[in-house]
């Protein structure tokens, strides 16, 4: 079944709730889209020049920077939300996240009138606390080390006939996260260029799905690649593989945002099918890149938002000639991480 | 004489010189976008959901630090470095500037094969003479406290038979700010929105005169008000006394960009005919703007280009109900400088 823009344009339309566990189709993005219009930010797809001249190609940068709550996760958390019947509403909506998700959560709870509770990690950026409980939601925070996050949740929803909005497993969340990729595909065209490669961030998977399948089917050449922080680079090595194999638990990073232990059990399949390949960026890569989008594209990203951009900057794909979409995920960072970034920089020349 | 987009799309094209001193026309800033077309950005009219809640109205926010040299200067630059005579640019240009002028010159100048020399304080931001050299620029440093640097560019410039490009003296220079202006116009009318009040980023008055005579052709009903440091408001104060008034040389502010000591010459007059009116913002106010750029809109804003959103967010003007654009007209700032404002800022929440 299609849904058009145009078919359904208001925000607060009622439409078919997908049903859980099934993988979302082209169609589903398309009907995100229509809720999300009014709600959710159409976000620019840049093209700096001063990376056009140093890659000698085109390089689009999707801002979801300056989505609602500094993430691209509103757009999941809208969309599935904004789906649930209205009898159930009252008892609210549970979710678990380290920050992005959990704001997502919050602001689209909070526009649509629904309680929220979010499980999150005791070490997770203050920022990203202090803006979830801003946005009106009652945060239950966990010990990322010794505690199961999900399992928590998982329990909260059920105590309070909550519904439970999982970060990436969750078609409606998917589906969400593929109106990201339904803009780059549309705003790329409109300017008549057509994307080569896109370098999308990746945690659980649930943009990258979402891109993955806007992408397919509105832009079929172009190539859709993961990247991921060293350590964390699961998706990489499944794609690799062929199955969902999982992180080292001692591994670690400053990337917060992305630190999943496994792909999804929904996302991955998606991903398998649709995407070319993954790349792994370091720590160091990744402040590198905060860094350029302070000096040189005046935009402030967060580790997690960065690392599609720290994979271009170091080199890790062919741009000669191309033209190559990333995302920027994500800008919710701690002024003191955002500090030390900067000592670490100095003041390179841009 | 008009010239419309459509009948000179080229950026080389040659156009008549407008005469020096002469004050520019609406015709000359369509010229100008002509000219700039393909070489300087269309930047975003950001219209952040958290403003709009904030503030009862539409805020609309015109981001010039996504501009090539990251502010709005590269456009005057371009505009009159275009338009000097293929015999005259191998002796090249020479301007002064504290450092956004200074890049969006040495840019301009690079693109067009022009040599440039520029005139810089020794306390200028490292970041923008490292940016200006970067480029390609000779920089010819001296002291703002006992120097005139107008006077040693001018002896530069004799010396060298080289063209002086002043920073907001001159109608090519203000015609090309002038098509930020008539950007936010386009913008805003392409969204069905009428805007009621433009905040403008006031230094020597190039952008402001630049913006007020695009908006007073596409929008007339908008009120186009000026934002200037305390110490620095000559232009506010100017206008309440209807003629050209200077600052005190005591004065301070760490707004380097916006420390002309009176308004321009030629800005003047324009300014005179078509602002509404000034506001002045303190050293503090404009921190705190740095710092809802950096939590909020994950925008990365140097002091003289958050004046305007300084302004705003002090509450200076009536918003309920309106629709209040504004300009970010930099984001040129020093790692060190942003380090310490996110000190001050500490981890407020959004």
């Amino acid at each position: 079944m299609i849904f058009s823009h145009e078919s359904m344009p208001g925000p607060m339309t009622e439409a078919p709730t997908a049903s859980p566990g099934a993988a979302p189709a082209f169609a589903d993005i398309e009907a995100a889209a229509a809720r999300l219009a009014g709600w959710a930010v159409e976000t620019p797809l840049l093209n700096p020049p001063a990376l056009d001249h140093q890659f000698g190609g085109r390089v689009l940068l999707k801002a979801e920077t300056l989505q609602r709550t500094g993430s691209f996760k509103f757009r999941g958390a809208f969309n599935r939300i904004s789906q649930i019947p209205e009898a159930e509403r009252g008892a609210g909506v549970v979710t678990y996240s380290s920050g992005n998700h959990a704001q997502g959560v919050a602001a689209a709870a909070a526009l649509l009138g629904v309680p929220a509770t979010i499980v999150m990690p005791e070490d997770a950026p203050a920022i990203k606390v202090a803006n979830t409980r801003g946005l009106g939601a009652e945060v239950v925070l966990y010990d990322r080390f010794t505690e199961d996050r999900e399992a928590l949740a998982v329990a909260l929803a059920a105590e309070r006939g909550a519904t439970l909005v999982r970060p990436y497993d969750d078609p409606g969340v998917i589906a969400g996260q593929g109106t990201c990729g339904l803009e780059i595909a549309r705003q790329a065209a409109a300017r008549g260029l057509e994307i080569d490669a896109l370098l999308v961030c990746c945690g659980g998977g649930g943009l990258t799905a979402g891109c993955a399948l806007a992408l397919t089917e509105l832009s079929p050449r172009t190539r859709v690649y993961t990247v991921e922080p060293a350590g964390f680079d699961d998706t990489r090595r499944s794609l690799a593989a062929g199955a969902r194999v999982g992180n080292d638990p001692a591994a670690r990073s400053f990337c917060d945002a992305l630190l999943a232990p496994t792909p999804g059990e929904l996302t991955f399949p998606i991903n398998r099918r649709l995407v070319a390949g993954g790349f792994a960026v370091s720590d160091d890569e990744v402040r590198a890149a905060m860094g350029y989008g302070f000096r040189t594209l005046k935009l402030v990203l967060e580790p997690g938002g960065a690392v599609a951009l720290a994979a271009l900057l170091a080199g890790r794909l062919e741009t000669h000639g191309k033209t190559v979409a990333l995302t920027l995920s994500g800008g919710n960072v701690d002024p003191e991480t955002y500090r030390e970034m900067l000592a670490a920089e100095g003041s390179a020349p841009a």
